[in-house]
C-alpha cells in the first residue's frame, strides 16, 4: 500500500478553507492543517479551525502564533473599525482597511516550511475569486509568483526535487459554488466561522464584508447558513 | 527638504546583515532593522542585532517571535548537533543540518509587511556568495523570485504602485571582501555575533561552520576578528 500523499492546507476554520479542504480530502491527501492567531479580533475562527480540524479527521492540526500586531497596519489587528453594511462593489472598488500587509505571503512562507519539514508538495489555500477583488494577495498572478518562489527556496526543491503546488481550488469560484460544492462534499458550515467582528460570545454580525459575502453566497446558493448571526443583515 | 528613503533591513547580528544595513545606511537611508527571536539557539545574537541597531541609531528595531520551534526540521531550533570543524569544501557539497526551512521566506515576508506599513520601498538582506554555496533561499534567482512575488502581494505595490526592491548588496561578496567593505565603513565587528553554538556566556566556538567562514574571512582581509572566542579553530 502506498502512502497516502500529504497535503499542508492554510485553515482560518472560514467557509473557503475549510471547503478548500474538504476538496483536497476527498482526492485522498493526507491534512495537515495549519492555522495562525496573529492577534485577529476575530480569534473565534481558532476555534472553528480546530473544529474543522476534528470533523475532518487530520493528521496534525498546528496553531503558530504570529506577530503581526507588532508590525500593524490592518482594522483586522488594530483599532481600526471593521467596515459595516457596504455594498459589494464598493467592496470591490478598492482594497479594504481590513486587508493584513502581506498576510498570505507570511501564511504561505510557514506552510512551505512545514511542507517542508513533513516531506509535503501541495500547499492548499483557499482564495477564491470574490476575495480576489479586494486583496492583491488572492490573485492568480500572485499565487503562481509564490509557487515559483516556493520552488526556488528550500532544500528540499532544490536538493531533492520535489515540485511544490500551491493548489488554489477555489480560484475561479462564486461564493455560490463554493458553498454547493462543499455541500456536496457533506462540509457542516455551522462549524465554520467567517465573522470580522464576532459579539464577545461569537455572534456573527452580518454585516461585516465577510458576513455579507457569506450570506449572499447562501442566499445565492439557495441554502440556509446554519451560523448564528447576533443581527440579520 | 525631503524625506529619506525608508529601508528595512533584516539584521541577525551577524557579520553580514551588519555590513549591509552600514552600506545601505552609507547611502543614506533611513534604516528600520528586524530581528527574530526563532528559537534558535544562537539567541546571542538577538543582543547583538540589539546593540547593532544602536550603534548606527536605526530609526525603529524591531524583534518578532517566531514559532519556528514547532514547525522544526533544524540544528538551529532543535536538539539536532551543530557541526563542527568542517572543511568549507564539505560545507559545499551539501545543505547543511543548520539549514532552516523557508527561514529566508518567512524573515522576507515579515519584512514586506513592515515595508508596507512604514512606507518603505527598500528591504535589505545580507545573503552573499558563500551562503550561496550551502542555502538554496540565499541565491540570486531565489532573491529575483522574492521581488517578483512581492510587487503582486500587497495593497501598497497594486494599488500603489510602490516598486518594492529586494536589495542583497553583499550577494556576490566573498567573506573578506564582506569585512573590508564594513571595516572602510567603520563597522566595529566586536559588536557582532556569527557563531551557531555559542558558549552560555556567549563565546564563540570557533568550529561551526559559521565561525569558521568568518575566521577565515578575517584571515583573507588581513584582519583580526575582534569577537571572543572560547577556543580558537
Amino acid at each position: 500500500m502506498r502512502a497516502k500523499k500529504k497535503a499542508v492546507v492554510l485553515s482560518s476554520g472560514g467557509l473557503d478553507s475549510t471547503t478548500a479542504l474538504a476538496m483536497v480530502k476527498s482526492e485522498g491527501f493526507e491534512i495537515y492543517s495549519l492555522s495562525f492567531d496573529y492577534g485577529q479580533r476575530h480569534r473565534f475562527e481558532l476555534k472553528a479551525a480546530a473544529r474543522v480540524a476534528k470533523a475532518f479527521n487530520v493528521q496534525t492540526h498546528l496553531l503558530v502564533s504570529i506577530d503581526l500586531k507588532k508590525i500593524g497596519g490592518s482594522a483586522l489587528t488594530d483599532r481600526i473599525d471593521v467596515p459595516k453594511s457596504r455594498r459589494i462593489t464598493d467592496m470591490q472598488r478598492e482594497i479594504p482597511v481590513t486587508y493584513v500587509p502581506a498576510r498570505n505571503t507570511i501564511f504561505l512562507s510557514y506552510a512551505l516550511a512545514w511542507a517542508e519539514v513533513i516531506s509535503a508538495a501541495d500547499i492548499v489555500i483557499g482564495v477564491n475569486a470574490v476575495d480576489y477583488s479586494g486583496y492583491p494577495d488572492c490573485r492568480p498572478e500572485y499565487i503562481e509568483a509564490f509557487e515559483r518562489l516556493a520552488n526556488l527556496a528550500t532544500k528540499a526543491t532544490v536538493e531533492n526535487r520535489v515540485q511544490i503546488k500551491i493548489r488554489a481550488p477555489l480560484l475561479y469560484f462564486s461564493k455560490a459554488q463554493i458553498i454547493k460544492k462543499g455541500t456536496a462534499l457533506g462540509v457542516d458550515y455551522a462549524i465554520t466561522h467567517s465573522c470580522y467582528d464576532p459579539s464577545p460570545r461569537g455572534g456573527a454580525c452580518g454585516q461585516c464584508d465577510s458576513c455579507i459575502l457569506r450570506l449572499k453566497g447562501f442566499h445565492e446558493a439557495g441554502l440556509r447558513d446554519p451560523v448564528r448571526y447576533r443581527k440579520r443583515a
